[in-house]
């Protein structure tokens, strides 16, 4: 199907183009290897090749970046005309996030003589942002074009910059998971935006608003390298030894008891007791947001069951009752339950992550609270951090909210080539889709009669 | 479809919650962070955070969780009608099971002053015991519902942990990689269950114990996932050092070989020569089972081949010849052939590794032979070693079979839910399931006519 | 289907025996653990276990295992009718070719009194021998046996092997990611040996030579391992310490830019601006190709970007314009655009490393110019080390085109059960294919009726 508003022929790649072309422009003026990177610089020193972070950070890189690119992708391949969109819009703004995020992130966090220094902890950086842009991408999926969704990207990261500066640098919160700068900024900012392109007339297109066999067997892909890796993503970016290695197994706890709460609140919530693959494929991994701030603190394993149990329960209750009062009354149309899986549990991982640090104390943790609560150490009361946890949360709504409302107005404008109400979840508006599988007996009688009943013998 | 008796909706939600809250009450009563993990405690000595084990068995811990989730979940999609079940079942009894393993093993192997210390090693050997249940749910697989399923992982897990015990601590057996304790273990088990569990109507449920073509292919992702991560479960806690990089590149060698058997006897136990997606997605990965004991051995490459090599050809002929003879002469209905890639390969793998230990001498293996065979080192003959290899190998067998013959009859009360013989392989007993994928062309003619004509254009 | 000339009944049995025995028997002659997988050399010398380069090499491996099984397997089941093929013919060949490239290359690299010593850096350099092989496969895909796929593999493995030899040890090129040494040659040996096989009348197989709407999905699965992983697979060999981080971090900026690109360009050659999932799944890659011999180099992220920007258009360009070029006017039937992929960004790659050559100075590299260019640190110039790095080009190619003329000639052989041009791109020539999905109604209705009834409620 063809029509003229939605023909990105000049658009998409005009917009592509610039883009790259400013990246390419800005890396060359701005970005430097750093001292880890830097053959001249890292060589200066003595000491060993292995220590670089190389060996200490690549693997968690690695599994963060499978996260972004399969776990997010395929798991909102379960629309059953729209995977093509689902993996590859999910690819491309996601290969223009993580530069742009490099910048932005680069510029909040401190350049070194107007330069930003990029080595494996900003590529982690980047890639989280990136996972910021994708949620909020699940909220509008199958509503926008891909010309949408990078100027929404290149808005959100720049806000999520700013965001990620006030809390972690100018109030000196702990979020090493993101369930605030990442999981409840994505979610809010998305639910935003779709809400300011709310579609009155989108019952037309609710035909295709659904899942077939393998649509959401696909899916399950997704969730399930999201959920492997969940450890690996918290433990990211936190301090080394101890605390990466307690913030993965906290979470690697968290998200299995999440498991357990989210398939029973799914066969309990059901009137004939049958599972909802969209609880299982969503609800079973919140409780990795919500450990994504508590994480790294002494949460304990017990503490990190609680949480993820919550999490699954809040979850599934929201999928089945909260997200159709939302498109009804509050007119958020949230494709993938974003609200579900990112906003409360994200609420809930920053509560979670306040209430463990106002119980933080020298006797729990010991010589390794500079590495959790550097403030604490400082002479910072952990009450105090608790309140500016508390702040975090708060700042993070603020700008996500606003800043949805912003960059949902700017999406309305009418040039974007976004879908009509009549074809959104639709595949073949952007892409060249191939049929279906055709009849095989079909393709066989297309051969010679005599080599045809050769194959058949 | 709906059948009060499978019905889940108050059974599955209660023994989800009731076995949740047990876990999460005896983690808050007995476990707590180890050495490595515990903020006070690390910082308590010095020595460099670099130094934390996290970084030397992370990586393999999540090659583990991977192959535990995606591998044995996706492997047995292979069923038309069974995909959710196997995924999402395959993610619900794993995440139990991962919980009480940390449990049962932190019991059985040792507690700190009544508490069980819990760390990565310990994420990893939940993760193994689990698979040991997953290889069980291989044999019953599309035959029991989701609490059996449960019932049968809090059973399983707990012998397997008592038999662990008494192979690993009691008669100082060798088994990195689990040829003993979780293949054959799993393998005998899962068989003596769906012996006792035997439906002798069960053909009526055939046309749906088979593949179609794109089953087959979300499969191969779970085989393919397996075969490239299994260097990494043999090694994933042998010593660090020499025994994880030979145990890796000798489970390396061994699938390579095994590959190519498999292929080769897949092709001659064919009439027409083609080759069956049953032995490729299974014969091909029994060389890393045979290879769970010897592999942390100075097996060489070229004795891994061999075993390899063996265990293809075993494995397939098993597939061919055995399996149809186990269900008509001895009532077996093993639904994903778990005798022939675990069962077979777990004990040729004991015989292996008894043979192996057999032969080490202080000529081949000098000072390594301290973390191979510590009990060589402490005056025991490689002789003794191996008679306690071939002892271990016994005990599974005789602890997987009374196990599961228990378990098997306490599964059969009638209030588990289990499908009737008429509808086992089918998901829509216990999942929601979308219908297929409706005609494109109808849905098009949805929209308006006019719409439609310019779509159409 | 049957017909006698592609029945592997006695073919592939054969091959696959008689290759893996003549395998095991080299390795029992000539094969050893090197000096960090045998116990006794390792625990000769005081060293700390962690220092074993297991850990520092084993994940990057892994990473390139993931590639090779299912980044390559993966990518090739776009065909509708050819996804057991492309992922099992691709283990299989890969398992053979993995086996025996550790031999060849162990050969060429320089044996210790006769042995080839063997550890995880041999198992990269195996996988990224075996990488070249899939290139070639992906020319030829859909139209050889598995007979004619193992016989190539055998050849060009060895041919690998000399051309890795000439480049890297007599030139002293640099090569690190293997733009030249396996992707150009990959490549072009391919386009050679399919050039060769050329078959006029193939069109009589267009009908199955497409893609379908999940097969692309399959693909993509294909696409986003090897778009992830390349960074790991460009610094997999590369000097530790900072050389494997910026080689990663070169990768990961080459590719993000080239995804932008290949959007961009996909979009603006379509008539109607619709994206083409061909280009996606592959031109997207061809960043990672182009900086494979200067990604380890101090190309700079600036200079990265450039690369990947101009190989994303380069890449689209090909698919469009170029590949109907090649197939009409020089008969070569590229089945998968391999020139387009790994042929003219490898080309691009082998140019871009040697400018960036040239432009080495001590005032850039520091100390680092040991590991980077040792031959300049021996005090040759930067021009002549540039020279040298064209030089391996033109070896590369001609090794490659004449190779693959010579193996060409070999596989056109009638004896190896080459498919008709009738049944190419055809599963059910070589496998056992399951039918499609039953009708799920019709299934139910074989139950008894009441059952049906109560099902069906």
């Amino acid at each position: 199907m063809t029509d003229s508003s939605t023909n990105m022929r000049l658009k998409l790649p005009v917009v592509c183009f610039i883009l790259e072309i400013i990246l390419i422009i800005l890396f060359g003026a701005l970005v430097e290897y750093d001292y880890e990177t830097d053959a001249k610089k890292w060589h200066n020193k003595t000491h060993s090749d292995y220590d670089n972070d190389f060996y200490y950070r690549y693997p968690s890189f690695q599994d963060v970046h499978v996260m972004i690119f399969i776990g997010f992708g395929f798991l909102m391949t379960f629309l059953q005309r729209y995977g093509f969109s689902s993996v590859g819009f999910n690819f491309l703004i996601a290969a223009f996030a993580l530069q742009w995020a490099t910048l932005m992130q680069g510029f909040f966090h401190g350049m070194h003589h107007g330069k930003i220094h990029i080595g494996v902890e900003s590529m982690i950086n980047a890639d989280f942002c990136t996972g910021s842009v994708l949620i909020s991408f699940g909220a509008v999926l199958g509503k926008t074009s891909p010309v949408q969704l990078l100027i929404m990207a290149m808005f959100e990261v720049t806000l999520f910059a700013v965001n990620e500066y006030v809390l972690l640098t100018i109030l000196g919160v702990k979020d090493a998971g993101g369930s605030m700068t990442i999981h409840t900024f994505g979610a809010y900012f998305g639910l935003m935006v779709t809400r300011v392109l709310y579609r009155p007339n989108l019952d037309k297109s609710k035909s295709r608003n659904s899942s077939v066999y393998h649509s959401d067997l696909f899916a399950m892909i997704g969730t399930i390298y999201l959920w492997m890796f969940w450890p690996s993503f918290n433990s990211a970016i936190t301090a080394h030894g101890d605390d990466q290695h307690r913030t993965a197994m906290n979470t690697y706890y968290s998200l299995a008891a999440c498991t357990l709460a989210s398939y029973g609140m799914s066969s309990l919530t059901a009137h004939d007791g049958k599972l909802d693959m969209v609880h299982i494929q969503n609800a079973a991994l919140a409780g990795g947001v919500a450990v994504g701030t508590a994480g790294e603190m002494m949460l304990t394993p017990f503490g990190s069951m609680i949480v993820g149990f919550l999490a699954g329960i809040i979850s599934v209750l929201g999928f089945k009752y909260l997200s159709p009062l939302l498109e009804s009354k509050l007119k958020i149309q949230d494709t993938c339950g974003v609200h579900n899986l990112h906003g409360m549990p994200g609420i809930l991982g920053a509560v979670v992550g306040a209430v463990t640090a106002a119980m933080a104390t020298f006797d729990i943790y010991g010589e390794g609270m500079k590495d959790v609560f550097p403030e604490i150490v400082n002479g910072q009361s952990a009450s105090t951090q608790a309140g500016f946890q508390a702040l975090g949360l708060a700042v993070t709504l603020g700008i996500a909210l606003l800043g949805g409302a912003l960059v949902g107005f700017v999406l309305k404008l009418p040039v974007f080539g976004a879908p009509s109400d009549t074809i959104c979840y639709e595949d073949s508006i952007y892409w060249e889709v191939p049929g279906e599988e055709e009849d095989h007996e079909a393709q066989l009688t297309e051969v010679r009669p005599d080599e045809a009943q050769k194959l058949n013998a």
